[in-house]
């Protein structure tokens, strides 16, 4: 693809919340910039498991990319999958072209992890993706259809069992919502199986859930999940995943709707550019962000590791990877611009912020610890002012507002064909 | 599948307009029915082209058939997909399991006819299901993206043509949605391509357009369609179809995005049963919508030719669908009890409605005709009160008053994997 001006180009791979902080800090710089993304959207990964529950539809937490960038000028948005990157040549190659660059942003996020396992994969999808939420949903509501229509009592036990794999903010907030829609949602639609007898079986291999969390929190989680009806199990390390289950240290569950939201590894943009990364795939990059060697090369979000003032690693969290964007598109200017670069980056921690269903909540703000209703209402403004787009956030707010009321969820739609 | 009580068992196929009313015009009949059909979703199909042209989300057009009857006790709704009808043994067959009836309806729609060249169908998708809705929304969509990447010139243009075969409502009504999509939506999004130059064509063969609706409506309809750019071409019949553009009798348009809107045919339930059906496919029924020599089964909706007072064929539609799917749960319910039938069924037709983008719409309702923004407005009110449930009526309407007020469409995302 041919240059278009004499301005420095800058190009950003990924159009999540890193690459879109990114590049709206180089909104005044005089460079051109280039965001890459295989999706034309962006997505508010947050928001994805209520797709996934059929709360809310893919439009109401994904938004073109190019919509929300339309204004800035000096940036072109290519819809293209990056497949490597010659960082002697300076060149991002993608499937159907090269993109020259003067300074390279990797934003490209993070995947679920197996541990090797990656034949677990069909049996236990994860949530990143708009994808894998209709997927997940998909596999989810049929458990239902296939329950009520089967003979065999072991096999419909099967299908009315729900394991989700890993108790971080996502297992968490998946258990609840699934819980909500068998034991509320459902309970009048079906004749010859009764929802509210589902097991909903959340697995987690350390000692307690929402790890990051303050203990009382996690605690409080664990006695909202039991009071939904969630089967919380501590302590127990997934061995297997098969078509029929999951195989634990000490046991096994017959269970036909598996979810994975256990670890996560870096996408490989580490291996593109042949430098250091860490266990879990994360370059390793300087106190600018930039990666050592190679100082026209940033990496933000998920694709760095970091680590605060105090030597903790920066969490993989919305608000830590806007962050670093924002940080980079500066350090990225104020070069073009032949200005002092400032300061090396740090992290602000906000808060701790899981939902556990319609009405309840764990929050910790800095001293400030909300659970329940008000935990709760606290959650849902955040994420409803965070979403991107007025329209989505009235949107989302009528939907939620609709729930609530009524127990009903809008977006329970089965797909049989690609949609 | 096993029979649960002594009362007349009616298998009603297919869960649309017709097969929904059917069955609500069952509730307090003595009978045990069971609804069957391959979706779980009921789909307002009315509204489908919004979903295709990114303005609705699948959910906010289609609506779980559970949740529609859940009220009503004497309902089983089944989700499998019906290969075949033993009459004489009176059994439905399902991919999985037979299902014994008494009294069967088909309701089982129509699908898009190619003329005999199923061969053209992956080249020029038509718009029937959901999933349908959303594939043509990823072809139409990824044009733009991939226009603004190509170098060559020839290619890009053919990238932003867009044609549409057939002149009925659902042609119509691509063809306006497309052209405000390229001509206002998208006009500011693209850098190296200006949307506002994609060819729309719409192509009928025909001398022309709306053929049901009064001359003057037609005529209107095509002055609206020219003045919003789109290029009407009457008379014309397509030969041919391929992975490049379309074959018409008097020439070829290169295009990269087709969308079928012609001929429909019904779907095979008059094959399963072996009984007479006319060139469409529809089944030959009686005056009380059952099937000569098969007083038990009905075909009601597209599966049925059906004639009104004056001896016209009852329009494809679903106002059409729904008298008789009603008329039929009436005629199985008297017959159930031992009433009288009613008398033999008589359409009643209400008007005609078709839209024109987004501010303009002909409406023939009895002496009554409407244009512009008067038919659009009246046009809006009839399709927001025929959406089944309260919520999708508020959120339609909600997504329609932002799409008006700021040309922006809330739901442009291309699907990578199945969604």
């Amino acid at each position: 693809m041919r240059r278009t001006s004499q301005r420095p180009e800058v190009v950003i791979v990924g159009g999540g919340f890193a690459g879109i902080e990114a590049c709206r800090a180089l909104a005044r710089a005089a460079v051109d910039v280039r965001l890459v993304d295989a999706q034309n959207h962006h997505c508010f990964q947050p928001l994805l498991y209520q797709v996934a529950t059929a709360a809310l539809s893919p439009a109401d937490v994904a938004w073109p990319i190019r919509a929300i960038l339309r204004r800035q000028k000096n940036v072109r948005v290519i819809m293209a999958r990056v497949t490597g990157v010659d960082a002697e040549a300076r060149r991002v190659q993608t499937s159907e072209f090269g993109l020259a660059y003067d300074y390279l942003v990797l934003a490209t996020g993070a995947t679920y992890s197996y541990f090797g396992h990656d034949d677990w994969t069909p049996f236990a999808p994860g949530l990143k993706h708009i994808g894998d939420a209709t997927e997940i949903r998909r596999r989810f509501l049929l458990a239902f259809e296939r329950a009520e229509l089967v003979e065999d009592e072991a096999e419909r036990e099967r299908l009315l069992t729900f394991v989700i794999v890993g108790g971080g903010a996502t297992g968490v907030e998946m258990a609840g919502a699934i819980a909500e829609v068998a034991r509320q949602t459902l309970q009048h639609d079906f004749r010859r199986i009764d929802p509210r007898t589902s097991r909903i079986i959340l697995i987690e291999a350390g000692p307690r859930v929402l790890p990051t969390f303050p203990a009382a929190l996690s605690d409080y989680a664990v006695r909202s999940l039991r009071g939904m009806g969630v089967d919380v199990e501590l302590n127990r390390k997934v061995t297997g995943c098969d078509a029929h289950g999951v195989s634990l240290d000490n046991g096994r569950i017959e269970a036909a709707t598996v979810i994975w939201a256990a670890g996560v590894v870096a996408s490989p943009a580490a291996q593109w550019i042949g430098a250091e990364r860490d266990r879990a795939g994360r370059l390793k990059v300087n106190a600018d962000l930039s990666v050592p060697g190679r100082p026209e090369i940033f990496a933000v979000g998920d694709t760095a590791t970091v680590f605060d003032h105090q030597g903790r690693p920066v969490p993989g969290i919305a608000p830590a990877a806007k962050q670093m964007g924002r940080y980079v598109g500066k350090v990225i200017a104020a070069r073009v611009e032949g200005r002092p670069a400032p300061g090396p980056f740090a992290y602000r921690h906000l808060g701790d912020l899981a939902t556990i269903g319609r009405k309840s909540a764990v929050v910790k703000l800095g001293p400030l610890r909300l659970t329940g209703l008000v935990g709760w209402l606290f959650w849902s403004a955040v994420h409803i002012y965070f979403l991107i787009g007025v329209r989505n956030r009235f949107v989302v707010a009528v939907n939620w507002l609709w729930s609530y009321v009524t127990f009903q969820r809008g977006a329970r739609l089965i797909g049989i064909a690609p949609r």
